[in-house]
């Protein structure tokens, strides 16, 4: 009976959980004021003749809110900028990130991110959550974890610890934690020790149990005080559990999973090359060193113009900021068949009173976004990715749902008209799929699962991903990964391409040409093999072998080395040397 | 752009997740028609006077069904025997063990498994079908993955391919791809590389998908033409997504697994201990080796009479089979109050007319079957132990339901009679708690997702699988490596307890006496520290230090070793020497 320092463990963990809830509680209650704030502003001038003073209202209160997260990231700590998982990646790898997991860094990314969603740009906080769950597991580590020997309190020491926080990180930001642990897993570690796995589960599910609790208290004292207890889930979804899908159905799951794969590869491409662009252009390192503040306004500006609910912005779910636009795409009504009146209020956002101009909304609203999101990941604040990229994901898989429910209006199974097409479902699988490929990651699945609280549409979600992610991985590697290189961040990279098939490589697939020297090789041999060689393509150095007829490996020999010892032997100054011997 | 040897990857994981569907399929079937065939024998002899005829129907059926199935894996292939997991776990860890992938044991098994599953004792498929899955991996590997080159065709050497092969076993039994890879990654690896992980996923939904459209096709032309499609999941609960459970009663589920885990330690101790005795008791290994018939049919004896439903079995769910318990147990009716009459089988079946008499049975079902699953688990025939297990905890689950649901009613919260208790939430909870705590998996709550089709119940599964896991880990290994133990199969094992607290771990914590030596130590120092060596408690070895400031550790050098050494210097030889030199 080992007992006494895994309950040490459990403690921390429970900490870590309780910590982590009252924190995702707070941000979440404050980004909400955020926007209903934001919003309350622009309706009471909504209807202001001056089209200019909506306008303004719409854009300068986000583009205040950016430029201050920009400017405290700026002056108090720089770590804080970005997701945050790439530089988890590097920390749990290995690497020391100086000042990375400090409490300074963890309060100025807490404000950040409350500043960036609240602002209503297309920012996650899934990133950022990692990030702030790992300083705070790294600071409550230091407290509960390694009491009285001071070796180890060293930023690097500690991955069981921050891998913990990562999984609790991801599970509060969509209270999912199962998901958020196989998620976690996937995207910082590249081997991975199964008996370290609770570690993670139990973080998370503490977490978990606190947010419920928190939340049962906030309730019945709040406002809807009647509904004791609010829905577990974030975007609980209601699809029926009878035939969501039918098996023909399928194949245009696997269809997503492959335009999504291409589309992701696109992203990260378009991502990647932006901020390459950004580093290497002469204005803009002007711009990012000495003028720091006009970047962010101006990208925030562009932004927020874009979207004004009067201009483009009409077709693009009208006047609600874009963290909002999740329920509703995962909805289970069809739009273009509004039977029960239930999703009235999406119709009226989206346009949809007309189909085709609805099917225009949806368009416009994945093209704008696909490079509003790239553009909004270039800025130097803390801001997650995942949420956009789901929620474009969702926006692209409603388009087609809805377009295939037109197509069919009464399923696709003959004789059965009761067996309809749920738009929805497309929609859940669009999400997960798209994600999935940008993070190149499975466990988003199980994220969805627990974020919509159904498990139904398991297989056309998993089928999705699954050919998503096979199709990415030909083109690029994961969004994160991506960061990692573009940043530079020192960081060993994996074995790359995984597959049993490289065990067969044999060495002649590497070899340049078919030349090696043997041991028992004569000097005649050598020198025709250098003879042989082409000056205009150097071969740099040789393989060297026991013996020609047992072939093993033994080492290898440069050229020039080589070509220095046949000298010696048989060299000008060798002959000369013989010559005088014999003389 | 690397593609060539991945698509042949992708075209082994989908013929792996075709070929299982399929046995998967076939097993399915037959095990169900050889349950029908025997229940139809019994009722037709049912109401016979003589309780004999009965008696005999019922016992002789499967008694002779699970000595056929002892003999064909004697005689032909005993790599068949036993679960399959712990060698599986053996078999990836890198340990060669002869035969036991060949198609010889695939067929043994499968026949074997048809055989004890068929004959309803308590058995489950879940272990057997990793072992079947690993060696159709294995098989077809043989041919779609090494094609031209004989060096790797070798039993150890693909560890990829049978952790995809495991994953899809578990995934195919409980129609559970995502919980499967999981558990498989869980119960086999200790160390996992991240980039392997699609590999289990792209077999496990290749074969969800096609075991979806066979049973579309045999559904679409059987006799349930009408209901075009089966659930997916295999045991669908029905809870209400909205408050299922409140908080208060979290703390009644983490008792729930502290009692399970203490429930699960004594199981494995119990069943460890009946093998150990097994193979020492002499009477017991002469009739192991030399008359294998007797022990199978005692055993399956015992138990059919045990369950005897004119018997004692009329408190253990009547005259079905163990294996078709599992539905009622999760299904969503308070069985002590069958309010919409939906439960009426159920309750006839489970005599729950009184509800004291509803506790005994439940009760007496427990405790029998606790005994008969550790007695039923040292047969020596092809046999899981997962669903028994599941089917326990499930049972202790529905009792603690039921229990506070005649406790309270009308809930737990005050002044909301609306919200009930219910008792399938319970049960659900106490089969994964049991399950995780006997496996000494987490991943089981994720099985249990998909085979419910139900997510609400995340929180309180996943409180009970920890908690769960946290008290069997202070008492024993998982019931995998308990075999691997006892039955000495060679597995190179984890550095145990893992906690990072470890690392504090100080040289002094280890070491039975405080003496050192030290390069710069007297002889007479080291003579001093030999004096006051107690004979009784001889030490092996010194450690031995750089020198007694540092005390850096540069080896260790063994008492007999010293004792000469001091010996050559001071000893009686040294003397006479040093005599011989003054003389």
């Amino acid at each position: 009976l080992r007992v006494g320092p895994t309950f040490r463990e459990w403690a921390f963990l429970i900490m870590l959980g309780l910590t982590m809830a009252i924190l995702s509680m707070l941000t979440d209650m404050a980004i909400d004021e955020l926007l209903i704030l934001e919003r309350k502003l622009y309706r009471l001038c909504v209807d202001n003749d001056i089209i200019i003073v909506p306008y303004l209202v719409w854009t300068l209160i986000p583009v205040s809110m950016i430029v201050i997260s920009a400017g405290v990231a700026r002056y108090f700590a720089p770590q804080a900028i970005g997701s945050g998982i790439p530089e988890m990646k590097a920390i749990i790898g290995g690497v020391l990130l100086k000042g990375y997991l400090s409490i300074k860094t963890l309060i100025v990314k807490m404000i950040g991110i409350c500043l960036t969603i609240g602002s209503g740009l297309p920012y996650g906080k899934e990133g950022p959550f990692v990030h702030i769950s790992s300083a705070v597991a790294h600071q409550l580590g230091k407290f509960m974890m390694h009491g009285d020997s001071g070796v180890y309190e060293n930023e690097s020491r500690d991955p069981d610890i921050l891998a913990a926080g990562c999984a609790v990180g991801v599970a509060c930001t969509f209270s999912s934690p199962v998901g958020g642990v196989l998620f976690s897993i996937e995207v910082t570690a590249v081997y991975f020790a199964v008996r370290n796995y609770w570690r993670g589960f139990f973080g998370a599910i503490s977490s978990a149990t606190f947010l419920r609790v928190l939340n049962f208290f906030k309730d019945s004292h709040g406002s809807n005080k009647g509904d004791i207890m609010s829905v577990e889930s974030h975007y609980p979804t209601h699809f029926p559990t009878k035939n969501p899908f039918v098996p023909v159905e399928l194949p245009i799951f696997a269809l997503m999973g492959i335009i999504l794969g291409l589309a992701a590869s696109l992203f990260i491409f378009l991502f990647k090359h932006t901020i390459l662009f950004l580093r290497r252009n002469k204005l803009s390192i002007i711009l990012f060193k000495d003028y720091w503040f006009i970047y962010p306004t101006l990208v925030s500006l562009i932004i927020t113009s874009i979207t004004f609910p009067q201009g483009i912005g009409q077709y693009m779910g009208g006047d609600r900021r874009f963290s909002t636009f999740m329920d509703e795409l995962f909805l289970n009504c069809t739009w273009t068949r509004n039977v029960s009146g239930s999703c009235d209020q999406i119709l009226d956002n989206w346009h949809t009173d007309d189909t085709s101009k609805m099917f225009v909304s949806l368009g416009v609203f994945q093209i704008v976004f696909f490079l509003l999101t790239i553009l909004a990941g270039t800025m130097p604040i803390s801001a997650g990715i995942f949420l956009p990229v789901m929620i474009m994901g969702a926006c692209f898989g409603r388009m087609v749902g809805e377009f295939i429910s037109i197509l069919a209006p009464y399923g696709l199974i003959a004789g059965r008209p009761d067996i309809i097409i749920y738009p929805g479902i497309y929609s859940v699988v669009g999400a997960a799929a798209f994600c999935g490929a940008v993070t190149r990651t499975i466990s988003v699945g199980v994220i969805m699962f627990e974020l919509t609280g159904q498990i139904v549409h398991l297989l056309p979600v998993m089928i999705a991903i699954l050919i998503a992610n096979a199709v990415v991985s030909l083109f690029s590697l994961s969004i994160y990964d991506t960061i990692i290189e573009v940043r530079k961040l020192p960081f060993i990279p994996d074995i790359p391409a995984s597959s049993t098939i490289y065990h067969q490589i044999t060495a002649s697939h590497i070899m340049a040409t078919p030349f090696i020297i043997a041991k028992d090789s004569t000097i005649g041999e050598v020198e025709d093999i250098l003879m042989q060689l082409d000056l205009k393509k150097p071969i740099k150095a040789f393989p060297l072998v026991e013996n020609k007829e047992s072939m093993h490996l033994i080492g290898s020999i440069h050229t020039s080395h080589l070509i220095r010892l046949v000298k010696n032997v048989i060299g000008d100054d060798a002959r000369l040397k013989e010559a005088a011997r014999r003389r």
